[in-house]
């Protein structure tokens, strides 16, 4: 297949113009577009973006329909739409969808979610410019608050979409900060985004949902890969533990004597860091607080996060249940050798079981890729395979994770430079985000093709 | 010698009627001395209280003197007072002093400090009563600000006593809270207790320190011992410690692109913990701040205290400069087999060496023990050992670490219910109060008997 081309200097123009407009912040460099952003969903700044975001989809022949959690689907049609239906609706098949998301962390970057958008919104462009007929309709859906930054639960808006989260507990959700505590409800109706259809992968189907993200990580470019294509998102889950042990005075104390929940906490840790590395699972504290808080007072009371993290979700509950759940409590009942017992107790705060993605939309995605890459080192295969990062697992949430329990989905990574993400200075060059366009338009065509063959064997079958 | 045995009564009704009227705070029972203290140095009520002890003593026959730090010096005269000086100023010799203090902290109990000074009192007035005659003067010091709760420098008066601190610099000690940050200096001339005397071993020698205290930590109650007989203070160095690695997504973080300055700082610690034990050293860590505090970002600094004690100086600094520091350096430049290097800084914030106590005066200490504890057990001195503990090293600081510089000084510890201290539950009952009372009288009189003497063979040599 040869692909139509993105343009290079469109999508750069795209995510820059809209990003200085609606949204930016915390500039870290005199250049142009040198800021990060601070643009929380469903406030001004997100409705302007989304207003523009409407007048070019419409500009390019979309329609644009908005739901009732405030998602923008923008709709190019397909030469299946002229076909009756099967079920003779008269609907239209469900269409090919690239989506992200256009709100930002409060201290965020240019890219997450930002991206995937301008990235899709290009490859409608091209499609109209180049007149290329699709046998679906193909489109391009805005997430509303992916970040949950503002109201308090990332991915909602896909994640009622899927039907796994009631869209009565998604309206009601209040935002975190500002005084006045307003509705997600309430700010959908503000801003004009309270749409008329319903959010849900039965009134709204769609064929497969594709996404170019940023990797939010450092493998890619550690690894000198261009693309990475991804195969599921992991497993993970978050825990409150809380160690309490006894105030004592540290200079007069004796190990023996001490009930230290300090140091119980610091033993524990130890243990899960060192044996989450042997059994590649990943263990992080980023919490961590001290009571009372006195150079000279053995601390009487502990608590921390614990973050754990695993490509197999019964890995993971493994590791929990069979290693740290005893091992804790045997260090809580003796730090030491002669120490005096503590108490532990678990709070399980999340647990997000792993996702696998769609077979097809990652074969679609791995061949568009090696396509993309063997174009650019002219025909060199050998290369540009090994430009390419297989089977990565997102860290990360996305709205990916909840449409691919509804749809077939899949993603495409392109590198975060030094990592970074969530962050004024996350950056990833125009060159990768135009490859990574590139490869989530061939995607999409490719997957496509395979959906017409698929829906002609089914109709020459049912004649 | 057959001791005048102090009255069980006078000294607990002293304690509690002076605590009950003067700063009592933050009651745990229903009983009528189920308190706690809130009596910070140099406020209201800690000049009611030292006004009451000012008239105790002169109703004692006491000469009270107040010193340019606002110590209270309460001195029964000696037989040696009527003896012409050696040097002929007409000054009597260097009084025999039972010192402690009267501020608490601001959750503090009823015994630390307090009892020390209660327990002199008693004395001095069983010296009265029984019409006992002393060679040297015997008298009282209540230290200011010991605590260093309000004026943040604990042991301060006895630090300008011993010439450790300069006036100057005590005399302009802020207090911590409080918006009008009032300094010692003018608290003294507020309560009236900025005295004429000179604050100064020169001026104002003392013979001998005695300081009876709570343990203020669980080991006589736990080995079941009485008395201890306290051989000088351990050596303690503070520090705050640094660890700088690099924010990341826990998620999208593999362990071999991290610079996790928790896990650095967990690792440290678990080293200096059991290191520490191995060497019977004190590791503790009582402070622990984490930057930025997100569950789902791998903290990119950590700050936090460590305590470290040992009854020697050098075996402390051995400990610091051979162990930990080296070994700290290499766990930050390499956390685990493959992870991103980390640094380490660290700041010494206080060093305190360890002191040694006056052999004369442990001596002193540690027959009058027997000789109480003797008397109680009906003469089995076999029992009587068994309930002294001998050679006890103070965790804590006091005002007799600085007397012990410029004269001969020891301590006295009876137990504390369950280690508490700092705490308004800290107890002591009042059967251990008034034993340790006894004991520090028997101390005061043999060690005056032996001063006795070598005046005498001093006197007698120069004729």
């Amino acid at each position: 297949m040869l692909a139509p081309v993105v343009c290079h200097n469109q999508l750069a123009k795209n995510i820059h113009d809209t990003c200085s407009q609606f949204g930016a912040a915390h500039r870290w460099g005199p250049g142009e577009n040198e800021t990060g952003m601070n643009r929380l969903a469903l406030t001004d700044a997100d409705k302007a973006v989304r207003d523009w975001f409407v007048k070019e989809a419409k500009g390019l022949g979309c329609e644009v329909e908005v739901d009732d959690m405030g998602n923008i689907w923008a709709i190019r049609g397909g030469v299946s739409d002229s076909r009756p239906t099967q079920d003779g609706s008269g609907k239209r098949l469900p269409p090919v969808i690239m989506g992200s998301h256009l709100d930002t962390q409060p201290r965020g970057g240019r890219y997450d979610g930002v991206l995937g958008v301008m990235a899709g919104l290009e490859a409608l462009r091209v499609l109209k410019e180049r007149d290329i007929k699709t046998w679906r309709p193909v489109g391009v859906v805005c997430w509303t608050n992916e970040e949950g930054a503002r109201f308090p639960v990332s991915m909602v808006s896909s994640g009622v979409w899927a039907g796994e989260i009631p869209l009565g507990k998604a309206h009601s959700l209040k935002e975190v900060a500002g005084q006045e505590g307003k509705t997600m409800m309430e700010e959908l109706e503000r801003i004009g985004y309270l749409g008329d259809k319903k959010c849900s992968y039965e009134e709204m189907p769609m064929a497969a949902h594709f996404e170019l993200h940023i990797e939010q990580g450092p493998v890619l470019e550690a690894k000198g890969k261009k693309v990475g294509v991804v195969r599921g998102s992991q497993a993970y889950k978050w825990f409150t533990v809380e160690v309490v042990g006894k105030e004592a005075h540290t200079g007069t104390t004796p190990y023996a004597q001490r009930a230290d929940a300090f140091m119980a906490a610091n033993s524990m840790i130890h243990y899960a860091r060192w044996t989450g590395e042997e059994q590649d699972v990943l263990v992080s504290v980023g919490v961590f607080q001290v009571f009372p808080g006195s150079v000279n007072t053995i601390p009487g009371r502990v608590k921390f996060s614990l973050d754990i993290r695993s490509s197999s979700t019964d890995k993971l509950a493994q590791f929990v249940e069979r290693h740290l759940r005893p091992k804790f409590d045997s260090i809580a009942k003796n730090v030491g050798a002669n120490s005096q017992p503590c108490s532990v107790t678990w709070q399980e705060d999340t647990n997000s079981p792993a996702q696998l993605f769609d077979e097809g939309c990652c074969q679609a995605v791995k061949v568009s890729a090696l396509s993309v890459l063997a174009a650019e080192c002219q025909g060199n295969m050998e290369k540009a395979v090994g430009l390419v990062k297989y089977n990565m697992v997102s860290g990360a949430g996305h709205d990916s994770v909840h449409t691919a329990k509804r749809c077939p989905t899949s993603m495409i990574f392109v590198p975060s430079k030094g990592g970074l993400s969530h962050h004024p200075e996350e950056f990833t060059s125009e060159e990768d985000c135009v490859r990574g366009a590139q490869v989530l338009l061939e995607s999409v065509l490719r997957f496509d093709r395979e959906v017409w063959r698929e829906d002609y064997e089914r109709e020459t079958a049912v004649e």
